[in-house]
């Protein structure tokens, strides 16, 4: 790990040399890596077999004190040494949270067939990608044309398990997703969050200012809403999916329509992206669900959160009742949704994010306390809460670490 | 690396030497990672020597591949091996920028007065560390009480630079920093995002429900609405900043009276935080500005932004007149804000930023182009861009490395 004395860094030799020894000291890291990840799996067992959390704060902040002390002496900012551990750490809390899921719920190792919206490459693809990277099972994707193809295929028993979308931190919440979740009373049996970036997408040599039709999703569309003020010019058209829009632009070969997709999608479609990231707010998030026809035991050493449904009596201050419920018990909402019911006019039906397992003493206590004054109560599923949150050290574990004065 | 073998892994002696291990495999990780920042720095100084861009996505392109495929014998999904090497190439393509950053505009290494709102640990502190964490130069903070001190602060050279949030991803702009860069007119010299994440704190002992009033800067408030609308019998009130929000709770001891401010904030107040992540949304951003009395160069090798303020003349069309000269060059807007000019009633300034260096021929064409259709074009400032790309891998470089089958 000395070689950098000794090896010429200047021109383009220099170049060549000195990122090879980078690439050696990435292999490097990797297998370090690899090796901890094992023993993480073997703390997994070690935890479950005495019945303990799988995250232990303050053995966390131990560690990263420790990390950053250390990086501190090597010249590393304490920011990015813990940008680095945390990054590791969530990895590592991942693998855990999956292990002791794969031992409460049993299964055999046959992929799963998974409804996915759209083609390869689509969002919803990628989300699954994601979602399942920590995990041993692997899925073998069911594309559909649609969500309504989604449910139905899994509750046909097409499918084991679905992916859909289901609010966007830009364009708000995917309606129809929630009205499906009505109607087939699928189980919730987890969620996946994905940072979305559309990109602009073109057959090879068109330029922007040939655009003159944009096809995608209407979800997509919305996201991209000030692209679209700012070149008045261009009109938007909906398709069933980004993967379908591309297919369109793939076969019509002409450069005044684009699509717009995926940096993934694009990237293998063979057309050409003439704009990456053309999404009003770089920081534009979509929250997917999965959906199964039976739902899972989420064991108590992971965190977990519940979605529930709820119509209340058509009287003043109902719903401030019920949510006097989540507060009396301390329990925290992270999501509240009201959606007409279509059965019922002018009569509405809430859905109910919050934290907590529907199988704790608290949440079961609070869903009967619900019941109560609900007249009617569905739990959709309780699930591994996606969000892991990054252990922080105080300012007395840092002592002087950063670089302010 | 073979000592997991060994060691016995049952029982809470086993998990101690497991967790042993596991920080003997960081320190490695990170000695390994250390040398590969020094070695970074090499390849930034080789490509300085030779005029060459800072980022080269074919040969990160190599890099990943081979680290993916790599990865994948060591049972690592691409998914996992990715992240962590996105986050570890953002770390040395930040390094290297400010390498040339500083080449180009050498100064000495005294720390730089910085004026920043609020007290340590306020949210334009942190996103400051932050900011600093890549930089060999450090910063001594100025804690300033308003917005319009730190723009004083600066302008009577009692500060070199100064941190004032321009933007939030739930809350929308700060309309205030966009007048004062109006009246100061002090150049824009960098930008910085941070992911804010609000706490409930209050005095040792105390619970949510005892919780009636609420003390915050009123953008962590806006930030924070839902939880308002939930607990509808806790009020609201204003304060110059979270952490004087946060010493008002602290001197009163009054457990019916509560602070939102900034984990870090929180967990340093020796207060009790009631609630972590109170804001509507999870994915919640503030993006600042750095502003200075002199603007700085930016080096062609890195990527710029530029933020400009624009007057268009009170006819039909105008403005669209003027985004024309930006898809006539391809020069993609990141943003549009309008905001009415004080002394002139119903007439609007524009404030837009745009990918580009004011210095390129291109963007210096569309300037000069500006300048014949706007009544008044105003250069703030051209500065490196926050954001880093990070390089995807197509299909093809994975070749089923990903685990749907």
């Amino acid at each position: 790990m000395i070689e950098q004395h000794t090896i010429a860094t200047e021109g383009a030799q220099g170049l060549d040399n000195l990122r090879q020894s980078i690439g050696r000291l990435d292999e490097e890291l990797l297998k370090v890596f690899a090796e901890r990840r094992k023993l993480s799996l073997a703390v997994a067992a070690n935890k479950l077999a005495a019945n303990r959390k799988v995250r232990d704060q303050a053995q966390e902040k131990n560690l990263l004190s420790n990390l950053t002390a250390k990086g501190k002496d090597l010249g590393i900012d304490p920011c990015v040494t813990l940008s680095l551990f945390h990054n590791i750490i969530e990895d590592s809390v991942r693998s855990q949270y999956d292990f002791f899921l794969e031992n409460t719920n049993p299964e055999d190792l046959a992929p799963l067939k998974l409804a996915v919206l759209g083609e390869p490459d689509s969002y919803s693809h990628i989300a699954a990608q994601q979602h399942f990277s920590t995990k041993k099972r692997r899925f073998n994707p069911e594309h559909c044309p649609s969500f309504l193809s989604i449910f139905k295929a899994i509750e046909s028993g097409d499918a084991d398990l679905g992916i859909v979308p289901i609010e966007n931190t830009t364009a708000g919440n995917i309606t129809e997703v929630y009205d499906l979740l009505l109607q087939y009373q699928l189980k919730i049996v987890g969620e996946e969050k994905l940072k979305v970036k559309h990109c602009l997408v073109a057959t090879k040599g068109a330029t922007i200012s040939d655009i003159k039709d944009v096809y995608s999703h209407p979800q997509a569309i919305a996201q991209c809403k000030s692209f679209f003020n700012q070149h008045p010019t261009i009109n938007s058209h909906f398709r069933s999916s980004t993967s379908s829009a591309l297919k369109l632009v793939a076969e019509y070969q002409n450069p005044s329509i684009a699509a717009i997709a995926s940096e993934q999608a694009a990237e293998n479609s063979g057309l050409e992206v003439l704009s990456y990231g053309i999404n009003n707010y770089q920081e534009n998030y979509t929250r997917f669900l999965f959906v199964a026809k039976k739902d899972i035991d989420v064991p108590s050493a992971i965190p977990a959160k519940t979605t529930i449904t709820l119509q209340t009596p058509q009287k003043p201050g109902a719903l401030l009742d019920c949510l006097q419920v989540f507060k009396n018990h301390g329990i925290n909402m992270t999501k509240l949704e009201s959606r007409p019911i279509p059965t019922k006019p002018w009569q509405e039906l809430f859905y109910i994010d919050f934290e907590g397992n529907a199988s704790d003493l608290i949440i079961e206590k609070a869903i009967s306390e619900l019941k109560h004054l609900a007249s009617e109560v569905t739990v959709l599923g309780s699930y591994p809460m996606h969000d892991i949150l990054a252990t922080k050290l105080d300012r007395h574990a840092l002592s002087n670490q950063f670089n302010a004065l």
